[in-house]
């Protein structure tokens, strides 16, 4: 207790001291930080130190004194002030409450996070985990470029929305002993959910299915398979999958992933949307609002959490500030140390 | 035109054959990707690629083969194929409507985009530009910590919100040739805005402030003073600024910079405002739901933007995925290639 009354006594006074030196060293018009008495500027700056509720006003004034102080023109000055300065952050480091004392790290957070993991192993992944991206994403925003060239960069294997439905669609056809197997089907629309898939079909064909999926509507049936199979891929290989709630999948099973939302403003979305699929702007943006809900509903449908929001991921990023390789190499980057 | 028509049909050919050949190679359960006659096959991949609104089953046939080939035991097999596979991926990028070939960045947005530039200048920024972060975040998101943190990391100045006040009481503290000078203020609350600084003042202290802004009420007067200030400094020097719409003011004025936004799930943060403030849980959650919704009112009322939507920045950090110091290197390794 004593020892921290006395740190923090040395603190408060080599910063007032420290303040007292840039101010002689620079004169500014807008005088000191602590230009009230020294006994005053103690006790205010202890005060603020005793509990971290304040203590970002040490940061404050510590920032304010640091800032000016690198403006010293003479070298041999600043650099005497600077390691002043330096010396008493150190201090404050040792501060039981200083700021930054309290992590945000969500360690069970963390541990699904194989990018940290990164960092930690200077840019390799652990040797027992897959490296496995799960990429959400708005039409539009260029999301599904991003992933496949990502992919296609990292050598791993990439997965989207008519690659699952394929895939599990063999499969069950194998479990099922179907003997003649349609080709690779290019008949969804635009932007596949099983929603979309389900609508369409005759009672006679979702009766089967219902007792086919063991009392599933398929809908349901085909989540669940995703989710196995998503699962099981992870154990397997090293890949990059697009949508499905992957994130929320892999997290349910405590299987380490990076999860990344990627987004751009609606109007530029609508400018590519046009460009892309040789839509006017009405019927873009009417298009994209569609699909905004049914990638909402989808998502919130399964997982209860909030489509987009950042929280529900390791990072968001505006596409149109970096465009498709420079958000690929801001991921690269991202993953490995470059 | 007939260029294209035979660029789609090499494609086609060449696609359907490298799909025969993996599977002869692996033989896979699931059957080849076209497993229907050549001719059907061969009508549906051209009849994909004449228009851009179905060519992703393209990139989607392309990744499943390429998935399978990846997995060929025999490495000088893998090589020969997966040499095939990327020279139909090389002419598949000559299509003139391929996938990926419209591009979301926005050139305006990316003007403003320091990081962007930075990739291309390989990890420097523009001699004539200065390196301005504006980082948004929810209180209890460790979003300060990071900030000044990664502006000690820098080298460079760090401002947050009671700095900018304290300068700005100055600099108009010396234009009204004010002699004495308060000390550096402690007085204001955990989360100052101009809103909160303006409540609890007398009517007296009001009016005697609505002249002396010339008719602004203080906080438009301070938010405008700020913006003005923001804009001068950006012109100077390097630095951190938190909150404040600083990144709104800067794009206003066409100013190069990067933009972040700091968020964490909301029970992680009462967790560590809980810690860190001595809080329970019940006035943790209260006292984070105001600061929430006085930080959304105050920047959607001064930039009408939605505050903390992806959209509106380059970047969102879920700090929680990182702890303090990962969202440092994090950002750091954004800013300069590490």
């Amino acid at each position: 207790m004593d020892e921290t009354r006395n740190l923090i006594l040395e603190i408060a006074n080599r910063l007032y001291d420290l303040d007292a030196e840039v101010y002689r060293l620079l004169g500014s018009g807008l005088g000191r930080v602590f230009n009230n008495s020294r006994e005053e500027a103690i006790r205010n700056l202890a005060d603020v130190m005793k509990q971290h509720r304040t203590s970002h006003y040490l940061r404050s004034s510590l920032a304010l004194i640091g800032n000016m102080a690198r403006t010293i023109p003479d070298r041999q000055e600043r650099a005497r002030v600077m390691g002043e300065y330096n010396e008493i952050w150190q201090l404050v480091q040792k501060l039981p409450d200083r700021f930054g004392a309290v992590d945000i790290l969500d360690e069970s957070l963390a541990e699904l996070n194989q990018s940290l993991a990164a960092n930690r192993l200077a840019g390799r992944f652990g040797p027992d985990n897959h490296l496995i991206v799960c990429i959400g994403r708005t039409y539009g925003s260029a999301g599904t470029d991003i992933g496949f060239t990502l992919a296609d960069k990292l050598r791993i294997n990439y997965y989207d929305t008519e690659i699952f439905a394929e895939v599990l669609e063999r499969l069950e056809a194998k479990q099922d002993h179907v003997k003649d197997r349609s080709s690779f089907n290019f008949s969804g629309d635009l932007n596949q959910e099983p929603k979309a898939v389900e609508s369409g079909k005759s009672l006679k064909a979702r009766l089967r299915e219902f007792s086919r999926y063991h009392g599933l509507s398929k809908t349901d049936a085909v989540f669940f398979n995703q989710s196995a199979l998503i699962c099981e891929m992870a154990q397997r290989e090293d890949f990059v999958i697009m949508g499905r709630c992957a994130d929320v999948v892999l997290t349910n099973h405590q299987i380490p992933h990076v999860s990344i939302f990627i987004n751009a403003p609606f109007d530029i979305r609508v400018r590519r949307v046009m460009k892309q699929d040789g839509l006017d702007d009405k019927s873009a943006r009417k298009f994209l609002k569609k699909l905004d809900r049914r990638h909402r509903a989808y998502c919130e449908f399964y997982t209860s959490r909030k489509w987009g929001d950042v929280v529900n991921y390791d990072l968001c990023i505006n596409s149109a500030s970096y465009g498709i390789d420079g958000s690929v190499q801001l991921i690269e980057r991202l993953l490995l140390q470059k």
